[in-house]
């Protein structure tokens, strides 16, 4: 019979809610999971959000300050979904308290604070779950199985974007985001990350980068007093200083002897989320795209001697599809891999096995920014 | 504040277990929703399915005896998902108990059937939702407004299908969706409905049809004992007789003047569940397949003078795409549809207000499949 | 080594020119081919038109009396290119007067004067090609292959379509196309043969059909005088009957029991020519628009377990590909399509051996088609 | 009227043979040339292949000289399709004896050797035309000009490829392709300045980059005594060592302050010949790849709001289109591309108005070439 477990969230944006969601909706998925969890307290700096939002969501209790939820003695478990500023302090008092930790990418605004996290949560030996959620994606587990396996041959070349557009328009107010103070790393730390952990997961450790950035959207407007979360448009008002990068493109050495290229960029008009991969093998190739999330394209060759890519759907097989749709064609949604990365957080508490993506991941994927981060600066190869 | 409103379900098969999920996710989605689904009770004649499956979906109570739901004195509102040869019977009774529905289709086995529960919810004047949830996808609820505001001009063709490979496997079993106790019609009542609501949906009523059938497999293995929900395959085992139609194809013709042909096939290996439509008219085009549910071909004429079909995705505006997700590129998920007719169906109660896909719906639809399967028979063209 | 054909041509529209050019690029593509072109007359009533054409096309002579290509003795093959209005007087003069014929479609105004030419070509024992070249299309003749040797297993579904575009503006011209004395049948003639012909190429004869037709663009503007050849719009002008239909959809049954529904337009806004079709086989399935001419969809099941279509390009080893690209996904153009068939037609006089598609592949097509125009006044199923 | 001009060709391997049939097929499409080629003396070493193919192709004599070909004094343009270590010696011949040249890609080994051929060219004053064919694909001219007239706003991204399978198999036969005596670079010569000069093309000139190379397959099977042209396969026999580069990826920077990524490799298992490009800029983007030649993959904001990229269809008004098919969704072919240079060829001459792709376009790719060559020896960035 599956025991209780408190959790504690901090911060309700749009990750802080999705997460809270994907509690509520774990057990329909994974009714086996040993943890059950009850949802204690939540906290949000802006009152109305905090009270409205934790009552909607079926939080036991609220508040604006995230130390009570740290310290609260029924919260064995704490999501982190703040702003990147406050990923350190929060995680590090987290993790000292003996919380297992939820922790949003980029986890901190540079990677110095990401090794600080992982510092802490080593010595604290409490479990981490990081959102790195695009591991979760069925045909994206599938992929990684079928390169693990050799089934693609050896493989030579990579592609990795993170295309977006959520930033491409010259009017998006100037958030959090692109500060230094609050962001940190532009790209870098946003999106940079999910790219880098996507390329390492599928063929493993990146050795050496060359990378150049570039602001395309120097000024935005300031942001005013008492706005949303997530990105909005502001028409007039007063413009401001961007302070971190729109874009980054590397040249990729992986240790195997891979080579590959990567960009990302929040000012992209044409694609909309493309998070996508491209891999070729000396015997196979294929490719993903976020916005077709249930969609795998696969070149293999095979008895038939046919050669072409095969569009493959998402089906009961790959990864934990089953847990959601009973069969290929019926879609998979951006929210159920938030279902699947807190299945893996409190599976990972109730025996013990850390899963991946933990702190380590993100720690390793960091140091790859790093390098790039150094590259843009000094023109050169990097070694991660 | 929301007032609460007691629900019973009747079956927990894959439908019956979607309805009551779709419930607890409601007011994540829709806040301002004015009921409070509280689950009541919940029924299905598999002792042990009921009694796991009620009390990992939260139900208060549960039964084997589907008129305990409906004789329930908390239970304001039902939500039908048993199995065809079901629906009449058990729609009717919560209808006259003064119950509203949530009723899956076909809403019976034959369209006579279906005509019954419309008279009887007619009578007892209650609310009725309908699962003919694709018209809930934001892309088609565009495409509906499109066409509807002229976009596209003057509609000339339509191409609707439902090519599934459900039943394609030889050693799928015989269940009840193969037999004429069961189920009635085959694809006809299967997924037929599906594809003529839609094509209602978008272009208004069909007026006459010329249809072909055809049973490509017409053994199947029976179903062993106790075995479980949905489809599944049985290796070797006795054999048993298919009692209606694997495959419908049909010419159309809609008041309107449009001209269309229609095909729907449960055997069709090839695409999974390609449920999907294509509509032209004297100044654009569009086209959508479920298997890419976000996703909307769109030809339009437009001041740029370049010609092309664009592919649209999802995004705030269409439908209630923002319900669900942020932005464009970002996948709801089939599951997220069960959720927006959930709202329509207790916003209906609420307000009173009758929203589609009701009862009248599926009447306006099941008398085009009756005009096919007469069709069929005659081999002439029949009027609905 | 090759001896010389003489070769007449009539018409020097679209058609007749490219006729001319296929000649001409024969042997670069063919250079083992028994016959070598010589290009001896041409015939076009417009002098202007066929003084200058066949001056630049390289004819030793022209003239505006197609009687005259005929009666040239040194003229052994005779390309018919004229509208379909003369195709049966011309082709049972060639015929009769001892000439190979290389026709194009769709073999006279109505079914019956079709059959008048196949009579006339038996009679006479002449070799006859028809322009339905997009059976030379490498992946076409790639998907015949594997449905002939039963990759795909038992085929059960077919879809057809002609969708094109080249009448939806309705100022395009009143040319002979849509009149009765010119064209005879509307896209019954024009493009239905297309879309028979493939079906019978892939699938073998159909044996009954279900059809309707309309059309939707009523009136257009008649020709000016001394207007050119092909599809134009015209601007003001007096307006005119369209006599034949624009559309046509129908339902198939083949001998073998597969079943299919065809659909053509000449006025649908959206593809340009969608000249397509798609095969489903209880192992496999395939698909191909003729606007992407060097692929083809095909889904196989193989050793992989792997389920999906896959985007195969046309390669060496696959109809004639090798004769005109030395690798796949280098494209091979329309043009190339007609340079295949010109080959056929002299191969099939050098050696005897009718290759298709002759007279006989037309009137077997013709006589479905005249089945479809049967049941679009009956309303019934036509036998064919 | 036209007037003749002499041609002589050296070297009758893929490309001899095409820009062969190229002349050969110029006034049916461009009848207005003013001048008209008379196929004068073609060379080949092979002697049976210089004379079975000049007597095939239409030359009116044959050498194994290639020196022959540019004494011959009614030879007035040379085409030069040898292998790359001739390029040099054979164009700064042809130049110096005042002939007009069309000569293929790279020209030369090195980026020293193209100069030297620029340098003799200019002092000659004679025209030339480099085989770099991906300009005149209709979609991609119509590309340019939309670029050119802001349509898609600033440019902000540029990626590039090309990714061939062309050397993907291990028994891939040594050809010159692999030797620096015969080819000098690897990808960076033979496909690099295809992808070089279409970036430069469509954005103008490249400023730095930074560049890394691999060779995937380091030996080969040597090639026997006497085999043909192209790539072909040799199983078993001695392995030599490839002595040239099968990949390189590089970051790119504008003079306009575009960022780019550019990746081209000889041994991509997936493409075939995945030569394309995307951009995008501050208010659209476009795409496009070699592999779907008649396609462009265009996204633009417009009156009606939708967002997405517009699958457009090659159609008049775009390039020399029309000069090939009468409309869109019928499709021109790789040759056709050549012809189209022949035309810009041969009008150069006539008028004195030098048409690109000339030496100039070239020595310019060449200079990017050059840089990353440099790039991928020092690590770093280095300019153009
Ligand atoms: N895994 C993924 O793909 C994604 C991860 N993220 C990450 O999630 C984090 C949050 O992002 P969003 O939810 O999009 O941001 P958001 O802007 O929607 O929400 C941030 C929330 O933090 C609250 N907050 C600010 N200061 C606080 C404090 N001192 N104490 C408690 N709450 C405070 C704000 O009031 C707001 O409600 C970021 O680190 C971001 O990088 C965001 C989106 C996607
Ligand atoms: N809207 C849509 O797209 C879909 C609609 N459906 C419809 O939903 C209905 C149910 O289909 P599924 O959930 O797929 O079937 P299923 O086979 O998964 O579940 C049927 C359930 O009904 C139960 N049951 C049988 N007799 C009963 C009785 N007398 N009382 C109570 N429960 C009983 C069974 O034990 C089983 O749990 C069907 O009418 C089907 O047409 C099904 C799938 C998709
Ligand atoms: N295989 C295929 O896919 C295609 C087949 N066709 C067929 O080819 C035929 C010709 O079509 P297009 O070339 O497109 O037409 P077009 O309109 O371009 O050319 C027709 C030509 O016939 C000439 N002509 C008219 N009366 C004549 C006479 N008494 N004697 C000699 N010449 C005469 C006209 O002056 C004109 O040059 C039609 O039967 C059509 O169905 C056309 C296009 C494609
Ligand atoms: N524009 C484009 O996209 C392409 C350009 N090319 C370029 O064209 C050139 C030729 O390539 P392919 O035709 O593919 O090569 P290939 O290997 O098919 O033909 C080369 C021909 O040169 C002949 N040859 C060798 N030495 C000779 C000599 N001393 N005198 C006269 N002929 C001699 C050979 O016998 C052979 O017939 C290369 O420089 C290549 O880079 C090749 C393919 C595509």
């Amino acid at each position: 019979m599956a025991r209780e477990i408190g959790i504690g969230t901090i911060s309700l944006g749009w990750m802080g809610t999705l997460h809270t969601r994907a509690y509520r909706r774990l057990l329909d998925h994974y009714p086996e999971c040993e943890l059950r969890p009850r949802l204690v307290v939540a906290a949000d700096t802006v009152e109305d959000r905090a009270r409205d939002a934790a009552d909607r969501l079926g939080y036991e209790g609220w508040t604006t300050d995230w130390r009570e939820v740290i310290e609260h003695p029924e919260v064995e478990a704490v999501s982190i979904a703040a702003p990147n500023y406050l990923h350190k302090e929060v995680a590090v008092a987290a993790a000292r308290a003996g919380k297992h930790i939820w922790l949003e990418k980029p986890c901190g605004r540079y990677p110095s604070e990401t090794y600080d996290i992982g510092e802490a949560v080593e010595e604290a030996g409490v479990v981490s779950m990081i959102g790195l959620m695009y591991r979760h994606v069925p045909v994206v587990e599938y992929a990684r199985e079928l390169i693990a396996a050799g089934e693609l041959g050896e493989i030579t070349h990579y592609r990795g974007y993170f295309l977006a557009d959520y930033a491409a328009d010259p009017n998006g107010a100037l958030t959090w985001r692109y500060k230094l103070d609050g962001a940190g790393l532009g790209v870098l730390g946003d999106i940079m990350p999910h790219s880098v952990d996507m390329a390492q997961n599928l063929l493993g450790p990146i050795e050496s980068v060359s990378a150049q950035r570039e602001t395309f959207i120097r000024q935005r407007p300031e942001v005013p007093e008492g706005m949303g979360t997530g990105h909005f448009v502001v028409e007039g008002g007063d413009m401001g200083e961007v302070e971190n990068e729109d874009y980054v493109g590397g040249l990729l050495r992986f240790e195997s002897g891979v080579r590959g290229t990567i960009e990302n960029s929040r000012t992209c008009v044409g694609p909309h989320v493309r998070m996508s991969f491209e891999v070729n093998g000396t015997r196979g190739a294929l490719s993903w795209d976020f916005q077709r999330l249930n969609e795998l394209q696969l070149y293999r060759t095979d008895g038939t001697g046919d050669r072409g890519y095969r569009k493959v759907h998402a089906a009961p097989g790959m990864g934990d599809f089953d847990r959601f749709q009973p069969g290929a064609g019926i879609s998979m949604g951006y929210d159920d891999l938030k279902v699947a990365e807190a299945e893996r957080f409190l599976s990972s508490i109730a025996d013990g096995r850390q899963r991946p993506a933990s702190i380590r991941d993100i720690v390793s994927t960091m140091r790859v920014v790093d390098a790039m981060d150094r590259s843009c600066n000094t023109g050169r190869w990097e070694k991660v």
